[in-house]
């Protein structure tokens, strides 16, 4: 393995996560020989053009049998229906990884595969990404800084979670160790209802039959704030939710319990409405204390 | 008046807002002098530090009696409570406008006041601010490139129409007519919904008993762009959201049901999910471009 923490890294998924890891872990040095996998061999080729990988091809079993780590970061539904297969195509004493935004269903998925002569498997989540999507917007530095969630079951094998560990804070971010049903109720609060918001938000404008003319020449900086993310990647988001939707479900009903509450407070102004938002403001306030 | 658009300049409550616009009609010579008004002899003293007045007084009667043009920028319900005062106290031609967040009660207020030897009401409100308040975060930059919304009604003197309308063009701001009605029909939707669902976030989380240590370490940039706008002024927001509250409703409903399509959705993602993201995240896309 020399100084590399992984010889030859596969990456199945070469978009906007998958490509910056591409760059990460060249610019870090941390493996020898990355390979990307995908299906679209236009898509495989930009991501040769960026240079976030050294070779391609379009053939999954092939491009992860030598790999002495296995990073799958396609849409997470599509994750959970390859890994039985990638599991079994790796090679004895590989791990296999992947970016996806929920954890349960990919951690049992990755779990059901006995590892006696396959990959070893441990769920990663890197709380990184944008409103855009595609290799052509990958970067190096897409996870510094940023949270990155390692899961651990009874199931997990400990050597195999240590580098895995170990990786991510080699690209500078934070691991957060969680079992994955409490991952996907933490991101279901912090991550998948604020943009649930702001798709809602921008569906109730779309709602209102205002001129969208007229909308997007009085909007300020609160309403793009507030709503920049809704323009993510749909088929990212359609798995996301429908793959966490009970957890979705039971955070989304805290909201509409806050907005009952606010509306409610509007009725009287200084008993009832002004301490909510004094205790909203003093909240998000500390939000911002490092 | 020679070069100046109105050569005394009555400030009413020197905040954010109030001291922004003393610095920039400074900055553009609109004014020849500045008066600021307020109840706080503190915060007076902050806004001549600054540069934002001339000079400061906490007599509202004698700060106005004898400006050309008196802009009242303090909360929206202090602004209804004072104007009639405000009106009755102008000298005979001069201009009252505001930076209320509402427009249908202070316009009313404003127009009750039979201006045959007051002042003129026409009614203002720059779509301009930020999550920090008071004097010391004015910047004479504040308006520029923002939208503001100046009302028309059928009892405007269009003269001093026209010179407030001038008046904000020449700090840079895009102006746009409106009956105040319509006014607070729209910044219900573009506005007011958004920091609600911005307070409303944040006091979900904080109901969902998660440590705040725990949330603050994992939160990542969706979630901070979501909120920015709940750490405002509980204050300011308190009079906005009870001032608006039947039109906010009416736009918390379209919003509800948004929740609703999109949670009803989640049990079918390609069918019913997908599409509703795909049009959000069209609609997010287009009011991007200008």
């Amino acid at each position: 393995m020399g100084d590399y923490a992984f010889r030859e890294l596969a990456i199945v998924g070469v978009g906007l996560l998958g490509g910056s890891l591409g760059l990460a872990c060249k610019e870090s040095k941390l493996c020898e020989k990355i390979v990307g996998i995908g299906r679209s061999q236009e898509h495989l080729d930009d991501a040769l053009a960026v240079g976030a990988v050294d070779t391609v091809t379009t053939d999954l079993v092939k491009g992860v049998s030598r790999a002495d780590l296995i990073v799958l970061c396609t849409p997470v539904r599509h994750i959970v229906s390859i890994i039985p297969q990638v599991m079994r195509a790796a090679k004895h004493g590989a791990i296999v990884t992947d970016v996806g935004s929920t954890k349960g269903s990919i951690t049992a998925a990755g779990e059901a595969v006995t590892p006696r002569r396959g990959g070893r498997f441990v769920g990663s989540h890197p709380m990184a990404g944008s409103e855009h999507s595609g290799v052509r917007h990958a970067r190096p530095n897409l996870f510094a800084g940023s949270t990155c969630f390692v899961t651990k079951t009874p199931r997990t094998d400990l050597a195999a979670f240590a580098r895995i560990c170990r990786f991510w804070q080699e690209l500078d971010s934070r691991v957060v160790i969680v079992r994955p049903d409490r991952h996907d109720r933490l991101v279901a609060l912090i991550s998948h209802l604020p943009h649930l918001l702001a798709v809602a938000l921008v569906r109730a404008v779309d709602a209102s039959g205002e001129d969208r003319n007229l909308i997007r020449g009085i909007i300020g900086n609160g309403f793009r704030d507030t709503t920049r993310i809704a323009h993510g990647h749909p088929a990212l988001w359609r798995d996301i939710f429908s793959e966490n939707r009970s957890e979705i479900g039971r955070v989304a009903e805290l909201l509409r319990n806050a907005l009952d509450d606010l509306m409610a407070g509007m009725e009287a102004p200084e008993e009832r409405l002004e301490p909510l938002l004094e205790q909203a403001s003093q909240y998000r306030g500390f939000l911002d204390h490092r």
